[in-house]
This record gives C-alpha cells, structure tokens and sequence, in this order.
C-alpha cells in the first residue's frame, strides 16, 4: 500500500456497469512513498474525504472488498489514517 | 485508474482469438497522472472516440467487463469523463 | 498493452517444464509508449517475426490464450500490426 | 520480492474490515533494489520490528498466507533477514 | 520476462511458512532490459546459479510452477540461458 493525500474527485456517468456507485477519488501519495506514480483515480472503500491521508491498494487488492470482487478498478482507498502523526518513522 | 486522454487507435488483423473484436484505443495519461507511463493501448469498454477524457484500469481490472474475463488485455477503457471540467482538485 | 518491435531472440533450454514449447521474443517499447521499460522477453502468441511492430501485454494476460493458462510468463505477443501506418495518432 | 528495511508504522482505525488485524509497516527497500519505489506500506506477515531487514512481496502475492486471502492488500512483508551480513552478493 | 543476472543469494529463517524450502536468489536485470528495477530477489525454479543469465518472471507468474501455487513470491527464475550468446538482436 502506498499513503497518499486525497486531493479531489472526478465524474464518469458513462462508464461499466460494473462501477456504477463507485465513488472515484483523486489520490496524491506521500512525495516520500513512490517516486513514479504522481496522482492516480482510487475507488474510495472507507469513508475518504478530501484532505484525509488514507492508505491506497492497487491490483486485485482493490477488489478484495465484498461486494467489489467483479468491478474494474486497479486501485481502492482501503483505509483513512486519523493524522498524519500517526504516521512515525525512525530512520 | 488513470485518467488519460484518447489520442489514437491500432489495428490488428491477426492476433489472439480472444481479441476479436476489440476497440485497440491509443490513450495518453494527463501529465500529473503518472509520469513513467507515457502511451498505452488500451480496449475500450466504455463506447470512448478520440478526444475524449477517460478511466484507464490496468492489469486484470481490465477483464472484469462480462465477455472480456478471458481476453488478452492489460488495459482498458472503463469510463469516459464528460469533460475535463469534471476533474476537481483541491490541493 | 504497448506496441512494441520484435528486435530478438533468446533460447533457453533449462526452463520450466510448462515453458516447453514457448518461443521467446525480445520486444522494444516504441520510445512513445512506455518510458521505464527498455526492452523485454514476451512470449510469441500470435506468428510474430523479428521486424514485427506487435500488441504485448504484461501480467495474468499474457496467461489467456488457451494452452497458456498453467504457463511462468508474465508478457505475450498476443497481436500483430500489419504495418507502423496502421498507428492512427490525432494529437 | 525485494529486500528492504522496515523504517516505521502506520495506524489507521477506519479502515476496510478485511484489515482488522492487520500491522502495517513502513518499509524502505535497499537502494540496490528497486530504484522507482522510495517507500511502501507492507502488512507483517513474519513478525518483523523496526529496524529489521525483510523480504517484501508485492501484488497477489501479498494473499497467499493462510488467512490472508481476502485482505486488500498489496504488499506484505514474507521474510525476515536475521542480518544484511547474510545478502551475498558476488559481482 | 526480463533476462538478468544471478550475482547473489539471501537467507531467510524466519519467514512464512510457504516459503520453506524456497531458494532465494538476488538478480540484476540486463541494463537493456529494464531501467527502473535495479536489483530484485527471486526464487530459484530452474537449478540456477551464481553468474547464471536467466529468465525473471514476475507478478502470479512466479506461482505457475507446480507445488509453487501458494507461495508468497512474487518473482522467480524460470529459465536459465546457456550463455549470452543465445541472446540475438537485429536491431
């Protein structure tokens, strides 16, 4: 998983059918986390709202949620992490 | 998902059985999407033309679609964003 | 999926007994395709030759093709372009 | 899988419920490694602490242990290194 | 596929329990063969060595080998070239 921030949303009214309720948020990981990925659209599975820092699978990870096993997302916001504090690091 | 703009397509006449039939759609992501994947190919799902803003899922997202679960795609189309407009992004 | 060009081969006679039978190609990503790949070993699926320009996918879909499905292979040929000007970009 | 030294911990509460359990780890891989990762979060899975050095898996392979079938997660940390004495390498 | 370089081992005591018996080689894809990856631990399935060149799958293509299907890798060497000289280019 990667922690990213939310940073926005984005709409899609035609789309498979297989995704209709998904709420597709804009996710931008932590500078420190991945290098090569800037932003990418995840399915938010756990309440996420803009300005939250949340943990993001990608793959089939994304479709491990009940309910989810057959929609055609590559990345799901899995979980929201209550401040960036609890983020501790000891290099 | 990414989001990528519709930039071209490809034929191919002779390819996998299981490919017959795919919309091979040449996608571009935006720029702040991700910045070690320039172009891909990817099937449409989502009735996309070119021009058009839309969701690209990769990996075996890409085969949840019913119909396309035993194709050979890596990539594809699943929703078309009515207009960059729709993209909001609050940093 | 990437376009890419057969540019080699490479034969590996102590392999996996499920590679038995596999013919081993090394693509090279157009440079407008994918920007951290430089060259990779696919799986021919579809009667590529070196010269070719071919559809490669990476992942599980490199597994689709039947007779494939029990295969160690990550990326397949799996489509070929007649030709470089069957590559439609409207920019 | 790549190597990499767990640097750190994150604590999310509001998460999905396939992750009730679950202790994820800051891990940073060895700069030999993977050079477009910087950092990843990694379910323990080998009763790792802070400081040690790991084998991390990512993708499906991430599921594999009993139990951890249906979490969404991505990357998971399989293996402990009793000491980076232990990585030879001969060049 | 990517063709590397067997230059090293690790060893892993404590670890998942699928992975007992695993052969954990760290390998060094050609230069040509991919930029971003530098260095990656794979298990051996082909009775490689060390200075080896040998074929690297990744994703759940290192699972397809049979008895290998539960394990927590995420990489494996399927394949192992004679020599670098069987690897032919026509660019």
């Amino acid at each position: 998983m990667i922690i990213a921030k939310v940073i926005g949303t984005v709409v899609s009214t035609r789309k498979n059918s297989n995704l209709i309720g998904s709420k597709f948020m804009i996710v931008e990981p932590l500078p420190v986390m991945q290098s090569d990925i800037k932003r990418l659209v995840a399915v938010d599975q756990a309440g996420a709202g803009i300005g939250d820092y949340v943990l993001v699978s990608v793959g089939s990870a994304a479709r491990m949620l009940s309910g989810s096993e057959a929609a055609s997302i590559d990345a799901a916001i899995v979980g929201v992490i209550d401040s960036p504090d609890e983020i501790v690091v000891k290099e």
